[in-house]
This record gives C-alpha cells, structure tokens and sequence, in this order.
C-alpha cells in the first residue's frame, strides 16, 4: 500500500509518499506560496535531484493535482498511475476532545474539524482544505486524519484542567490539550523498544524542542502532563514564542501599548521567545555562536530557554516522582549537544549522567547520550511524525478496506 | 524601643507593637471598612480579652489617630503616652528595582512608592496612604519601610526576565519581581538557624501558601527563583488567583465572553483558583473536608493545587540541581499537615521521607517533620513577616538615630 502523507497549512502543503511494505520514503516535497502566481513546487524523489518548479497554483485543490501529475511524471515520477495511491493521512493540529485517536475521515469528522477551528484558527483550516483538496482529486481512496493533540487525551483532569472558572471548560473548551503528540508518542514508543521494556512500565520525559517546543511526562504508557496547552503558546520559551509568563502581563501589555487582541496574541507567538531575548536571532546554532562570541543578549536567551526547559523536566520528575528515561528530538533536541550537555549537567539530582562523547558524536541514528551508570537513560532520537502518520494512515485504511463484522 | 508596625490597604490597616528589648508583641489589632461611618477597631492587647469598636473613621490619618488614642487608653492600652512609639514600620507590597532592602521613609522613597502605583495598583496606594497617615500623627519618628519584593531582588536575570519583547522590560518594568520575599528571607533565616548550617550553603525551598501563595528556591542565601511574577497572580494556584495558564487564554476569554482589561484581571484574580475548581469553596479544610465525603470538584481542587504545588518543587530542585531543605510556612503551609503529606508522598525521588507523626502532630512551634534517615530536612515555620518588619525598622531606626561619620 503506498500512503500520500499531507501537512497542510493555509497557503503551503507538504507532502510524503510511502510504501508501507517497506515503510520507505518513495518521494517528498512541498508546494509553497499556495494562492499566488509564483507558487512554488518542490520535489524530491528518494535517491534522485530535488525539482523545482514555479508555476501559478490558485488553491489546495490545484496544489494536490499538481503533486499527484509529478508523482506519476515518467521522468521525475516515482508511481505509474494514481491509482498507486491508496491512501492518504493528514497531520491535523486540533482534534479537542473529540478525537483521542487517528480516524477516517467522513462528513462528521470534516464537520468536527470544523467546530475546532476557533480553538486552532490557525491550523485546523489548513487541514481541512488539504482533506478537500485530497477528496477532489481522488474522492475513492479512504482518508485518515492525525491529530497532534489525540496522543495527549489520556491526561488526567489535574493535568488538563485550568484553575479558572468552569465555564471557560464547558462553554469553550478551555483546557490543555497539548501538542507535538505524534512526535512525543513516536519518540516514546521508539524509546521503549530500544531499551527493552514495555513503555508502561517506564517513567519517561520527552523534549520534543525544535522552532516550537513541547515537553511531555508519559507515565503507565500515557501521557500524563504536556507542556502546551490549549494553544501552543504556553510551556516552554520557544523560537519566536513566549512560553509560560505572568498572566497578568496579557492585560498590562495591551494597556500600556494599545495592544488589540490579535495584535498581543502575535507579540506572544511571533515575536517573543529566542528572537525577543536574543535580539533578533531566531536560530539556536547562531545563538550558542554568539553567545560564544560575547553577545549578552544571545547569551541570555539562551540561558532562558535551557532553564526554562530543565524546570519543566524537574517539574515532570515531580509529577512521577522520579524518571528513568529521558529523550531529545526534533531540531533543537536532535542537533544541539551544547543544550543538551547544559541541561543534563544540572540534572545530576536525577540520576542523569551525560556521556560526552556520546552526546557529541554527530549522528543522525537514535543514540543513547548517557553513561552506562547513569540511572536515567538519556537518549536522542530523531523524530518521524510523517511515518507515524503513513502507520496510522495505513492502520486505519485497511480496517475500512477490510471491515469487521 | 518600642515599633509600630503597620500593613495598610485601600480601606483596612492592621497594627501591631513591638517591645524591642524583648522582641516582644505589646498588642495587634485593624482597623476595617475605613471610609465608612461604621468602620470597626479590632484590639486586641497581649494576654488580655479583645476589644471591638464601631465609629466613623474616614480616613486612614485618622484611623491611625485612632489606633495611637486606643494604645495609651489607661484601661486598654499597652503605653503610657505616645511618645513611647519610637519607630514605625511599613509593609509595603511592591519595591520594584529600586529598593533591595528595606529603607527609611523620605521623599525619595515616597516618590518611589507612588511611581510603582503602576504594578501594584491594587497594593502601592494603601500603603502610601498608611505612611502619610502615621506622619500626620507622629510627625517626629522615623519610618521604615519593608518590601515584599526585595529579598527577590538578588534573582539573576535567567528566572527575573520574560522572553517577551525588550521593550517591555525597559519601558514598563516587565519582568518577575515575587512577593512574601519577607516571609520566604524570615523562614529560610530560621531554617537554617535550627538546623545549624550556614543559608549560603544550603539548597532550600520555601513554600509560603496561605491565601496567596509562593515558593522561592533559596541558592547561596539568596533568592534564585520564585514563582510570583510581575505580579502576584503568576505561579501556583492559590484560593482565587488561577496561577499559571497558558497566557493564550486571557485574549481567547477576553473575546469570547467580551471581558474588558478590568474583568479579565477581576476573573483571574478574584474568581478563579481553589474558588472556581471547587465550586465556590476558598478555605483548604473545607475542601479537603468536602473531598473526604466524595465531593468530586473539591477532590479536583485539591489535586490541582497540591499537582502544582508539588511541580514547583520539582522545578526548582531542578534550578538547583537538587535540595537539602524544604520548609512550609503561611496558613495553609503551617495547618495543613494532609497537604504535606500529599506533596511530600510524591517526591521521595528527592530524598524526601517524611515523619508522619511528626506531621501530624498539632503545634504552633517551629518543627521538623522529616524522618531522620530523609536526606531533605522538611521543616514547618509559622511566618512571622511583623516580627522581621518590627527588626528591620529597629534596625535602620538604629542608624537613622546614630548616624555614622
């Protein structure tokens, strides 16, 4: 079975298409600029040059049409017909309470979808003109939905609940939900099999730290605590996002600069965080560099965001009573052995011993990083969400192709 | 010498006075609803039956008159004339940068306080108003105030600042200030007194939970971290301030429900916390009460505020790498031995072993409740802040009455 992986934003779409005998990358690209004259297609099939190609792609519906004619181009395609894709799996950001789990996709799902857009205005509409687009152009292949926030479902009331008056819950929805599920779930599911014992009966923290960042405490298997919330504001000092701050600076801040409410939400989501403390930096190598170098503002930014983090594993650790597993992923977590070293080094209380040679060895395999007397275990492992999704995808599709009694 | 000590809000003002030589406490009192023709004196003289007053007081200056006529009342009063009030001392809510420690009142300071209106509208003019009051009075003695945002002060700019745009910090003084600093420096003193090693080489955390509520990490004698913030709506769920929450939060209410600046503050301040999960509920034995007879939104209050509590604690042995102290203090901190039962259960991966009996045992003394094989000395201190304003008062009266050359 070969699966169309989508990751669909409101002007650009990514996409991967496997084949899941082998769970191998057939081809992966994106199309950028969605809406525009100068859209811009790029492709690239596994073993062979990247392509680029700029042409004018006036929607999503379009943008799927013109992967699925250089998926099967003779030349730069990598299938003979679209008849060869058999299913397709969508990364959705939101998935509320309603979904604890990747589904198919039917009216009430798109209808669901739907109803979250005013918890993820900026994500959940992506996705669904990327499920449309999908359905206009193969509307027989089966669909399956992924949802970032479903791993996190299983967290208890005194994880998701906010200390607010309940009607914000009933009315609106107001809990965490958490992010990044598929990745901490990848991660931890990976974890588990490397080390050699049954997930639910490990206490594991996972750092899922790229531009955005999550960390998750997964306890009995579950996840038991995450540190996004109901948006992905809240948690860590992330790339050009604030994380945890007082509450009551919302207000004051949108007092004293005249702030409207959007006009504060993309202060705090787009122009905070690193690239605020650092003075315009966005990029963590670039920081560590400067920082290197004398720059106090990279310093300090950096200095942040790595005890911002350490709090949150100590905090975690707290929630479980102790952990004996601890993993690194996406960008920052996978390549940056300078944070993880600043981390681990002050987590001596938890048992974490870092081997620095180990942490050092530039690799891009899952690795354990820390010493063989080290009562945590601390690993790195690059995260797969587009192969959790084709897994999942490919689950759900041959259920609805094969259907139970 | 004799030292009034005053902690004065808009419409309220509670009193006590201290015998120096002895440390001792002559007679407490308040006075409430001021501005009110039914205000009411509340005085109560040390080791004598409290006495209750009703009048018109219309003012501060005048309830301070008050106050002064009520301690040299022959029959109810602790001096013989109120030349023996030699000093008075100030509790006053927020220092901002400016003041480190406490200080005598003049017009500089005074400024000062009336400049810092603007983070602490709802503290900084009472206690203006309370230093003005005691003037009109008492023109002749020297004031002392005492600020409880100064022991704070020694935080390094790592947990002091936010990662939110420069501009704020500059412009309006955005950034973690933390409060109770008097009753964190008072207890952390004591702790390390009766445990007889030096505060600089301890790893302490201070957990003063009462109404409000805060933990401070104590680092090398200083305050490295604390959980109130700009203001003291930040950290812990308290009994109706929510604490943390993803700061997303306060624009998506403030749309959906139409809150203006005043309502969405109102509604994270005042109805939010133990109040709002509980369903109405603010005192902790109510609700552990309502919890033990199966009261399933007081058992969740419960556990959010212990979960969060207890998360703090991770997270700041994980900003020290680790602790050797841990002292509760303030009302729910000193009573509450099933919460620190609760807290403590949990964090054995510290080294934490609690002494049940210990625990459990009803004192009003300064006591350990750790077993002696805990490797974290766990300690409860009932908080004395007037105590430690009535020694600095005396402390800096001192020198304002011997000046050096």
């Amino acid at each position: 079975m070969n699966i169309l992986v989508i990751n669909a934003g409101s002007s650009s779409l990514k996409y991967q298409v496997f084949d899941m005998t082998t769970e191998s990358v057939l081809a992966r690209g994106k199309v950028e600029r969605i809406g525009m004259e100068t859209a811009m297609l790029t492709h690239e099939p596994t073993g062979r040059p990247e392509l680029r190609e700029v042409s004018e792609i006036l929607d999503h519906t379009s943008a799927i049409r013109r992967v699925l004619r250089i998926l099967i181009d003779p030349k730069e395609g990598v299938l003979r017909s679209i008849e060869e894709v058999h299913a397709a799996g969508h990364r959705v950001v939101h998935g509320g309470e309603a979904f604890s789990g990747s589904v198919k996709v039917d009216d009430k799902v798109k209808e669901e979808i739907k109803r979250l857009f005013d918890l993820a205005p900026l994500h959940n509409p992506g996705a669904l003109t990327g499920i449309l687009a999908v359905e206009a152009n193969l509307p027989d292949i089966p669909q399956v939905v992924v949802f970032d926030t479903a791993f996190h479902q299983t967290m208890p009331p005194v994880a998701f609940r906010y200390p607010i008056p309940n009607v914000f819950y009933r009315k609106h929805g107001v809990r965490r939900y958490g992010f990044h599920g598929t990745s901490h779930q990848y991660v931890s599911d990976r974890a588990a099999e490397l080390i050699g014992k049954p997930l639910e009966q490990m206490k594991m923290i996972t750092c899922h730290i790229g531009n955005g960042g999550s960390v998750t405490a997964i306890l009995d298997g579950k996840s038991f605590d995450t540190s996004m919330g109901m948006t992905p504001l809240e948690g860590l000092m992330m790339g050009t996002r604030s994380g945890d701050i007082d509450p009551a600076i919302v207000p004051f801040a949108m007092d004293k600069e005249d702030l409207s409410l959007n006009e504060v939400n993309s202060m705090l989501n787009k122009h905070s965080g690193l690239f605020a403390v650092s003075g315009g930096m966005g990029d963590m190598r670039e920081i560590i560099e400067a920082a290197g170098e004398g720059d106090r503002n990279a310093k300090l930014a950096f200095d942040m965001y790595e005890y911002r983090l350490r709090k949150y594993i100590g905090a975690y650790a707290a929630a479980m009573n102790g952990i004996d597993t601890l993993v690194f992923t996406a960008g920052v977590g996978e390549n940056s052995a300078y944070l993880r070293k600043a981390v681990c080094d002050k987590l001596t209380f938890l048992g974490i011993q870092l081997d620095d040679s180990a942490n050092e060895a530039r690799s891009r395999d899952d690795r354990r990083i820390s010493s063989p007397d080290s009562r945590v275990e601390v690993w790195v492992i690059p995260t797969n969400e587009e192969l959790m999704i084709a897994r999942d995808t490919f689950r759900e599709a041959s259920k609805a192709l094969t259907p139970q009694a």
